[in-house]
């Protein structure tokens, strides 16, 4: 006889449909369902990658949030929203939908309103939440409702203009707030400031350690929230600054609870039910480990807060391919290194991203010349002017959507006093498995207008390493863009080029279609042109156009002049972009040749598997682009050459 | 014999010529010399309009500065800048350049680099000058100098979310940094928030003042700076919270002084010694009186903030010539208030600006209904976005070139979860006294990139009416700009028209060319067709725009198809502008036709004495766009029509 096979256990996880199921759960049940959420969260992200570290920190956070509120009336606003995944896996989002985390057709690594109603406000920026929940907590007093509002923002959203802009705003807002402050000291590289060793005091303070143990303990004794507030006050009379009166965030008007241990459920309840039944704001600050349940993550916070695909034995991602170019990034990083040993008036500054942006190549070789402001791109731009007033060469590495932070701090005070601030932006393009809060798809637009800017995409990663060269030497605002990922496998020169400003690089000539290509663009024109001129036998040439602004105009016009049909294909939305400039320079010289515009449609393009299958889905995949530039192409000739009847 | 005639005594302020003079004055001539320049600031901006109230405020406090600091070499940053007259008058900038203040070849009504070595750091937007002036600090920490970087702050920058990010960041940047905080409970309203709150209660706490009162009897008995740091550990030794340890900005790393009366010239002489010889970062609390000196200006705070001409004696304006039609912003803020009374659902929002942008009328009518967040842009608009989750109509009041403050929270936020918040974009287009870091010329491009987003101008302040009536109903992102001033003296309806959106209005037919126009560039244009069939018997129509997103194409390509020339104006910088929306819709439908784009070059517009002188300093006064559309069109002609020969 055959020895049964083992069925395995039925999974408490498999039962949670939604936040009723989490309630109905004794509370034995819960470090059992915890664990099963850890595993869960492994399992999926060490295959598609995600925010593993940040998630794995609130398993007991977001069960004690479902336990003591009802979503989707009571709305919970993650800030940052990367951390939602226990939130999606108790919410009805689990399953094969949670398995295809971050791919076409799986769960978004974010909050995301139109994936579900417990979704109250997506995000993906960090420092949003405390600002859109006091919007909501306002919204819900105005219309007379009653529901509770509860932001969760980790100690890096106290980083940003933003949180503190909504902090100074709360007493004056709203009398029912609630807000976690989910502590686990780290943003994505390790917290710097005043308020980040502000609340390492607090939470290392024995006192105040001390006193937390004193409410627990009190707390046992009373059953109900409104009790608990009783008692509260009661307390408070007798006992002087048992709330840590002169906290920080008492001075804001917040009532502090704290510090909560946050991997200890009982205590999260408790002090959750407390709030619940606050007549003031109130501050819960959590102490939470970034990565708890998986050691290699405790480890490396840095490197498992969105990781690639990995081994949760060891820690090691997945090894790319080999013969895998150097990823934009660590070229630019190591560029920089190279580039400021020379010349020690250049300094990187980064928004709490070192890895992320290559900085840490500056960090570990140049610690001097290096500068993490923390979440704060504004700061980090308007530092940097500050820095040039001075006489050094600031680089600051932003990705292309988090620079729309910055935007004024461009205009008015880089670009407006002329300062020699070069910026870098990564992830210009899609960033695939992100989605729409991490695409850059907009950089073009909002650069091109602003006077002074010199804005420009390398053609590969030693093109890179030029531009950066030749950023350095400008005198004035400069703006480099470059993707995400692998850069094309280019040989880096021994020393890099000045390239001349405004000066685009005709890779192929051509006779009969001249197309003028940007940043990765370029190798998928060179592939058009190939396959138009064995297929269709068509002299297609090729140009580099390196520079957005100042734009080749003279080339371009000499193009024009001589050619029927000019196509621009650039990685951004064509409205306001590349190809828009290329029709700008045409009109303003009278030359109204025909441009077929190849980019981004006006649409906010949501996540993916990959870039080539959010590039077919709309209609930009290699065919497509062949086809529409064939049929302009007929299209032009059958207007000028009449059909023979 | 005739009686002599008086001869004025000559003037302190007439002898100083930079800050040498400043400290040669004896003590005694200080109080000759603020009034002095209390008189002068009067006379200039009761002509000429200006910052009046913060200026007189800062009299005694700027005195204190160029007596104790040595500028070009030490470095002061003003935030905000607009309180930086006295400072002009004494670094060499006074009598005939200074009585043109705000007008064509005279002072900035700003600090502004490129007038002067004493100028550090320009600005005209709010909350810049401490993250300024930590990049300073530290780039001198960097290269190794010693000279003084002072920031000069007002109350109103610390609800600015960029000066909280800078304050984070400062003890992990410099340790030597002086901070003023000139505290007079205004930002341009009255200061909101629980900063603002801290700020009156340490004020107004009589031990507080007491103390202040005691450090100053210390302070005089010992001469030099380097000998009141000893003194002063030697009493905090002894003291306990002498310098009110617990205070907001002890939190942050930054020692506090003050309160300091911010019109004894002695106390702030004696606070800024002692901060000078700081090695830790230092806040001075300087409390002083907006609009000292003036009696109607202490009254009206707001109303004398920024001021139009007006009678020193009275207080009064001049008089608008009979029959000016109203204002934009208050023809707005009145129609909001009908449509707030009507659905309780609208709300409006301002950034401390509650009279600028006509959102006062609504205060006033329905405060349960307006908020002012103070200056918080980023904040505003996520707060408004949370209200539109919750059913609410949010409404945005802020002037264009303040509106880059929140470009993140308009793609990330509003526009990517395509909630319906209303924007209205005052000063879209010049601020012609107020100069580049007020003129609104790069909205349409920076927001015609963003998704989900309408963009609209009327012609006039009706079409203003029934754009708003139509943008609450809409549903998603809505953006509507129009310019600073006098509307066109159109009538009213009683009830506003809901636009079909996208569709343009047609005001004239013609057949040899047709203007596009846009906003207050619809008159003009209406001007120019006259003139062009006067002069030249063409036929020429103008179409009123409306939508610049999005575009009528159905019209706009049924000109194309039989009209050889379009025209478009618009008041904003051609790049990416209006002009290229039309270029890109015409290239879509292959429709080459000749366009000539009319706006404001690349380049940013300095101040002038009126909008009219600066758009003929950049050829777009009537006759110049006279002459570059005729010129255009008999290019066009010769090119299509061979010349006789």
């Amino acid at each position: 006889m055959n020895e049964p096979t083992a069925i395995p256990p039925p999974r408490l996880l498999d039962t949670i449909k939604g936040p009723a199921d989490v309630k109905a759960l004794a509370p034995a049940q819960l470090p059992v369902l915890a664990q099963e959420i850890r595993d869960e969260l492994i399992a999926v992200t060490s295959r598609n990658g995600g925010h593993i570290g940040p998630n794995l920190g609130v398993v007991e956070l977001t069960i004690a949030l479902h336990r003591v509120f009802s979503t989707p009336e009571d709305q919970f606003v993650f800030d940052v929203a990367h951390q939602g995944y226990v939130h999606k896996l108790l919410t009805g989002r689990g399953g094969e939908f949670f398995r295809k985390l971050r791919q076409t057709g799986g769960a978004s690594g974010f909050l995301y309103r139109p994936e579900s109603p417990h979704d109250a406000f997506g995000a993906g920026h960090a420092g949003t939440a405390l600002s859109a929940a006091l919007g909501m907590a306002t919204g819900r007093d105005l219309r007379g409702s009653h529901e509770h509002v509860v932001a969760i923002c980790g100690d890096a959203a106290f980083t940003c203009g933003i949180t503190l802009e909504a902090l100074n705003n709360v007493v004056s807002s709203t009398k029912r707030l609630i807000v976690i402050l989910n502590d686990n000291e780290w943003s994505i590289a390790k917290n710097v400031g005043a308020i980040a060793r502000y609340l390492n005091r607090i939470s290392t303070n024995p006192t105040y350690n001390k006193l937390h143990h004193n409410v627990e303990a009190f707390f046992t004794s009373f059953p109900t929230g409104a009790e608990m507030n009783r008692v509260y006050h009661k307390w408070k009379r007798e006992t002087k600054d048992f709330f840590v009166e002169s906290s920080l965030f008492e001075k804001f008007g917040l009532r502090y609870l704290g510090p909560v241990d946050g991997h200890n459920l009982d205590a999260l309840v408790k002090n959750l039910e407390f709030a619940k039944h606050c007549d003031v704001p109130v501050l819960i600050h959590v102490l939470t480990k970034k990565g708890k349940g998986l050691e290699v993550a405790l480890h490396s916070p840095e490197k498992f807060h969105g990781a690639s695909p990995y081994d949760p034995a060891t820690g090691e991602n997945k090894k790319a391919a080999p013969g895998t170019p150097p990823n934009y990034q660590d070229v630019f990083g190591q560029a920089l290194v190279r580039f400021a040993r020379a010349d020690q008036r250049i300094v990187g500054i980064t928004g709490a991203m070192p890895s992320g942006t290559g900085l840490s190549h500056l960090a570990a070789a140049l610690p001097g010349q290096f500068f993490d402001v923390g979440i704060a791109e504004e700061h980090a731009v308007l530092f940097a002017a500050g820095l040039a007033t001075k006489g050094l060469k600031p680089v600051c590495a932003i990705y292309s959507t988090f620079l729309q932070r910055a935007y004024d701090q461009i205009i008015h005070d880089v670009a407006l006093q002329n300062l020699p601030v070069t910026f870098c932006l990564d992830r210009a393009g899609l960033s695939a498995n992100d989605g729409p809060t991490h695409h850059g798809l907009f950089d073009l637009s909002y650069l091109r207008c602003v006077p002074n800017a010199t804005v420009m995409q390398p053609k590969d990663e030693d093109e890179l390493v030029d531009m950066l060269h030749t950023s350095l030497q400008l005198g004035s605002p400069a703006f480099v863009r470059y993707p995400r990922g692998a850069g094309t496998g280019a040989r880096l020169k021994d020393q890099p080029a000045t390239l001349p400003v405004g000066h685009a690089e005709v890779l192929r000539e051509g006779s009969n279609l001249m197309i003028w290509a940007l940043g990765p663009m370029v190798q998928a024109a060179l592939q058009l042109a190939d396959r138009l001129k064995a297929e269709e036998n068509l002299s297609v040439g090729v140009v580099n156009a390196r520079f957005v602004k100042p734009l080749d105009r003279t080339l371009l016009l000499s193009h024009a002049a001589c050619i029927p049909l000019l196509v621009t294909m650039e990685d951004h939305v064509v409205t306001g972009g590349f190809g828009s400039a290329v029709l700008e320079a045409l009109h303003e010289a009278d030359c109204p040749v025909t441009v077929e515009r190849i980019g981004w449609p006006d649409k906010f393009v949501e996540h993916g598997s990959s870039v080539e299958i959010l590039r077919a889905a709309y209609g930009l995949a290699p065919d497509d682009i062949y086809r529409r530039v064939l049929a302009r192409w007929r299209n032009l000739r059958a207007e000028q050459v009449p059909a023979d009847v």
